[in-house]
């Protein structure tokens, strides 16, 4: 089998991890809830993780909330940040559901406006101009961007719209669950929050993400219970992170995160996944009826790319690849509705989609692509 | 070390369980999202996961939502009926800050009433002729009832007044997180929805619990984000389960439940932690000195006993438990805000709980009463 669906979940992850997931499920105990010995040394692996994140992009100071899944970050900030009725949220046409869908039942509930930032269609590149111009008729109360969108690879301008975005004092979100911890983020001083996806470019396991808050605006709490401490109070507590991981943690998915993040120190991950993307781009725009969706300056892709084939559905490639070849790839609209209409993918239903891992080599490209040839 | 904080989470896990966990790390795709062959036979495990949380209840016709936690699983639900401006809901005083705050959150956007029932607090029984009562005055639009305390062990008469509320057509939720699975359901039939915690009473793994629906009452779904279905609907689709598990399901947890479910079918959970439990409590009332918080009929109390020693503070005890014997328990409040007052452990700042499971054994009992003694 050759796995190549990395922007679902990285597979293999490294075999230190599986070691230590062994481990930590044989020693699984409740953190912050008891006062006995294994009980703490849990909740030091649990705060250790924290800083192991933050130290992962350099950041020097920033609340780390651990939660359940990207998902749930990005509905305890779009729910927890301060909205208002009127209020003008921007996010790219690259946005996952985890954002739209959140976004649009605010929308239902206090009337905010979702407007989509303008990116050229054959460029990729953000019309600046146009953003100033939005900007001032619809000041941004919120902003939500993708590090790299989960399905083309594209490397997102965030900076560019996040430093006008301050002019207003919007707050900005960047959803880094496809590249956190791989894809530096070389200046975050206009970032609010940074989301972030355990199983995903960290290579640890399912059921951890979080996100780390780097300024001092307001979040409300958007999951209510029990924290280990406080009890009498019926309100969450407002320090973090208490207040904002109610319920046991996952304390064995942290601890996965603990060694995943070593790993990622010692092994060059971006440079691998950036020579094989671009070996990949190469390979496939070299076969006839293959469409490749990027834009002229392939750097700006990293470990994810998309195409179709002409005369066929994207599922129906994918189901080929898979009955035929043992390929793993994803097709169809990846949760992101509104790229597909940018990129020109709608009538295939959608892409096939390549995500590549450390653990992929140029055999496992070779061999797609080989297949794709004898379609 | 002797574990006895089996309400916080049940330690050991089955050794299938730790086994199966290995299998499923090592084989985690994201399930529902890919269209391969090893995608969709995780995808065969969850939906078998689904039948066999309802046949070990013998329930014949629920759906089966997947949340990372009980937390969650309360959340969603008191977020998601419909409960409007001057609802008036009931707990029982023993109720979990996972219901208590979400609750509170909402009596605070929407102006709800809660209202606690009246339980005796010398036999620890309902009083049925004041909940009705209370039901006249205030009709409960929903009923949210413990089936196993998390603090004292104690079965709550949760079908007597589930039926009352039914008369005024109540949503009646069952928080079942200490017991599911151990502690049979025997009438279901006014029950709307039950929630289940995976690390607890099912022996899974962290990071799997939900809730089984077994009305047709309308729950809108609380947490937005991709579904791998519908993606150019920028709602949530309102099927099930698919619109009520927004974002990557946690397979492997999931998967730890698939077995540790075929393991509770094999063993006689109840009858053990029940002999246990009758023996704990024998042997605790037995210190002169020791308060066993229980009401006189000990057959409503199941796997969790809680004391206080004359002299001591909770903490103390628990502190002296684990540094001079080695002996695991939880002590303080256990996220449960209205039951101190009542069994009347405030002034001792919360109970000394032990929580059993069925790896414990009376030598585990009789080294703990051992230590007590010795105090």
């Amino acid at each position: 089998m050759i796995y190549l669906d990395n922007a679902a979940t990285t597979y293999p992850k490294p075999e230190i991890v599986y070691k230590e997931l062994d481990r930590a499920n044989r020693n699984a105990f409740n953190t912050g809830r008891g006062s006995y010995k294994p009980a703490r040394e849990a909740s030091i692996i649990k705060e250790n993780v924290r800083k192991k994140i933050l130290e992962l992009n350099n950041i020097n100071k920033g609340n780390v909330v651990f939660t359940s899944s990207a998902t749930s970050s990005l509905n305890d900030i779009i729910f927890g940040i301060n909205l208002k009725k009127g209020d003008c949220v921007y996010v790219s046409p690259f946005e996952h559901n985890s954002i739209i869908r959140p976004l649009e039942e605010l929308k239902k509930r206090i009337q905010i406006t979702i407007k989509v930032l303008p990116f050229n269609n054959k460029t990729w590149k953000l019309d600046i101009e146009k953003t100033k111009d939005l900007f001032i008729l619809n000041n941004p109360a919120a902003i939500f961007i993708s590090q790299v969108s989960n399905v083309t690879g594209y490397l997102l301008p965030y900076n560019e719209v996040f430093e006008l975005g301050k002019t207003y004092n919007s707050i900005n979100i960047l959803d880094a669950s496809q590249g956190y911890g791989i894809v530096k983020i070389n200046d975050y001083s206009n970032i609010n929050y940074i989301v972030f996806a355990g199983h995903k470019s960290l290579y640890a396991s399912f059921g951890v993400a979080g996100y780390i808050k780097l300024k001092d605006d307001i979040i409300k709490p958007n999951i209510f219970g029990g924290t280990g401490s406080d009890t009498m109070n019926p309100n969450m507590p407002c320090s973090f992170p208490e207040g904002y991981e109610a319920g046991s943690p996952n304390i064995v998915a942290i601890s996965s995160l603990n060694v995943s993040i070593d790993w990622l120190n010692q092994v060059k991950v971006f440079e691998h996944e950036s020579n094989l993307t671009m070996y990949l781009i190469e390979q496939l725009s070299s076969i006839k009826g293959v469409n490749v969706y990027a834009p002229d300056d392939l750097s700006k892709i990293f470990g994810v790319v998309s195409f179709s084939v002409d005369k066929y559905t994207s599922e129906d490639v994918g189901k080929i690849l898979d009955e035929e070849f043992d390929i793993c790839v994803r097709t169809g609209f990846h949760c992101a509705p509104l790229i597909h209409e940018f990129i020109g993918s709608l009538e295939y239903g959608g892409t096939v989609r390549v995500g590549l891992n450390y653990f992929n080599n140029k055999d496992d490209i070779d061999t797609l692509i080989n297949a794709l040839n004898s379609l």
